[in-house]
């Protein structure tokens, strides 16, 4: 016979029930101080080694969280990662990370995957291609706790974690006006995503708030949200609004290609035209002059939404009810060389 | 009673053993295409679904790799993970991502960590913090299939891909002496990696070859291996070799630190001074002037270590043998601004 430690020889030793013993291993709240001391004495002493997959078929918990992400090679997303990963080992989770590639239909395939996985929960970031949300209302249908961070839809019922970006593009407009741009372009992103939407809300807001009239003419469409989308607008913005002293773009790798050419072409930044970025992706320090962005911090949302995840998987399996919850995480002006 | 379908009910339905209906599911090469094919059809038709944990538990498979990385917010780095994540997708693997953050005792804390996930292989880079192996060798030697990546010790006797630093940093020393450098410092990183040595030995080689005499002062040493350093650096290559015409970093974010130094202090690029760096990031095309650099290929190592640790974990499922394999995936020059 084998002389393997097993939840059951330790339950029968201590005299107590296996499901006592398990839960005393998890921490659980509903077992006493005294048991738990006593429990994982001898676990320790005799050296218990859980066996994985036998766990998780008991506990019917993988102690494994999906984390659905639009790209991997992208600061701001990588950034994230970093901090659902961080936040989650310390917790003992694992992270099984997906990447959408901004397509829907990948989205729902992984999604699905992670599902047949039997992972205890799922981090969402929205592709930019989805609109039907079906795929993620029927895993929060199913019972498995869903955040979602950055790109989310208010269509879905799930706790939240995002910045304001509304309250950032004001932000980022209102910094140019203050230092004296009279004609500001604005370069959004694709229509859909709510962060784009938003971001070009809180430039118009800006305007108005300061009595500064909004041309549609103004705002120009980066739909692929590339460098070389920057790089080409710039050029047409000057070529269609020769006044124009300023822009904001809404997101800095746009915001460098802009830069790339105004420098190409001979114009000085920031003295006839200042520029905006938004994230604070690790190149806009880098170039010249450096760039005038929004701080977006990627691990502190990564953090958060890992937390609240966590925090809503536990209060399932203790069958404690749990209220989703809206985090906005606050961003910052970061002022450079590329705005007076 | 449940009707739920299991592997049991197909193969009393079938008149199968279990293990046959399982290996078939899986399309394990001793089963007939013929069983394969009504094993499938079954399945299919009532909807089976498999229980991932009993699956993992009765197969001992778990269907996950663990990739050991050392840093996740990093361009090169992030390939690697794209690399690996989009390759093992397509072979039905799922990848759990864990940071060394270039710290020994988190490697060995995390691969010990992912075997008590059970995970079926593993893929590593070490830390730079790294000169004991045994906590690698002994997951090799209990079973569990290894291919070290990019930073590699010989002393482990396992599957490697990685490029030719030696060949790679000949290359761009060898550019630069090719469009007139004279005094060409280089730019190394800390001492114990092997890619640092093997960078600093090709610059060497590439000074022996052409007849130049190498001259250890001009060698300097970027211990972070960070942009601040190739911004400090510069300086003091400049005040300690005001005669010096070229750089040879040993990667790009060095480099780039360099190259913000020199702009600030007005000494013309490429005229004055010409500068390589190593790896390919997005920043060096970013850059004013754009940095030539060696690429490195991130996506292709990730998807050629993964490709070669799933064959050894197929071969091991299927009790072949398996002869371990050293890749040198090629890498290129790119000319860009910074070089005459």
């Amino acid at each position: 016979m084998s002389n393997k430690i097993t939840l059951k020889s330790i339950a029968k030793e201590l005299n107590l029930s296996v499901a006592t013993v398990s839960k005393a291993l998890k921490d659980y709240k509903d077992i006493s101080e005294d048991t738990k001391q006593k429990v994982l004495e001898y676990a320790t002493k005799f050296k218990y080694k859980p066996n994985s997959f036998a766990q998780s078929l008991r506990s019917n918990e993988s102690r494994i969280i999906g984390l659905i992400i639009p790209e991997i090679v992208h600061h701001f997303f990588s950034n994230i990662i970093n901090g659902v990963i961080v936040t989650a080992r310390k917790k003992g989770y694992f992270v099984l990370v997906m990447p959408s590639e901004e397509s829907y239909e990948d989205e729902v395939n992984q999604i699905k995957l992670l599902t047949e996985k039997n992972v205890d929960g799922i981090l969402v970031s929205l592709s930019n291609d989805t609109i039907n949300y079906s795929h993620i209302k029927q895993v929060i249908n199913s019972g498995v706790p869903v955040v979602l961070y950055d790109r989310i839809s208010k269509l879905i019922s799930a706790s939240k974690v995002q910045i304001d970006d509304i309250q950032a593009a004001i932000k980022a407009t209102e910094h140019l006006i203050n230092i004296g741009c009279k004609k500001i372009a604005h370069i959004r992103g694709p229509l859909k995503p709510q962060t784009t939407i938003d971001r070009a809300k809180g430039y118009r807001q800006a305007l108005q708030d300061n009595n500064i009239t909004y041309d549609k003419n103004l705002v120009y469409n980066a739909e692929n949200m590339s460098y070389e989308d920057g790089y080409n607008l710039a050029e047409l913005i000057l070529r269609e609004h020769p006044e124009v002293d300023g822009i904001f773009c809404f997101t800095d790798l746009v915001a460098m290609g802009a830069l790339k050419k105004l420098n190409e072409l001979g114009i000085s930044i920031p003295e006839q035209i200042s520029i905006v970025g938004f994230s604070n992706w690790f190149i806009t320090q880098t170039s010249s002059p450096t760039l005038t962005t929004i701080n977006q911090p990627g691990f502190l949302i990564g953090q958060e939404a890992c937390n609240i995840l966590i925090e809503e998987i536990h209060a399932k399996r203790d069958n404690r009810p749990f209220e989703h919850k809206t985090i906005k995480i606050p961003t910052e002006l970061v002022i450079r060389e590329s705005t007076k």
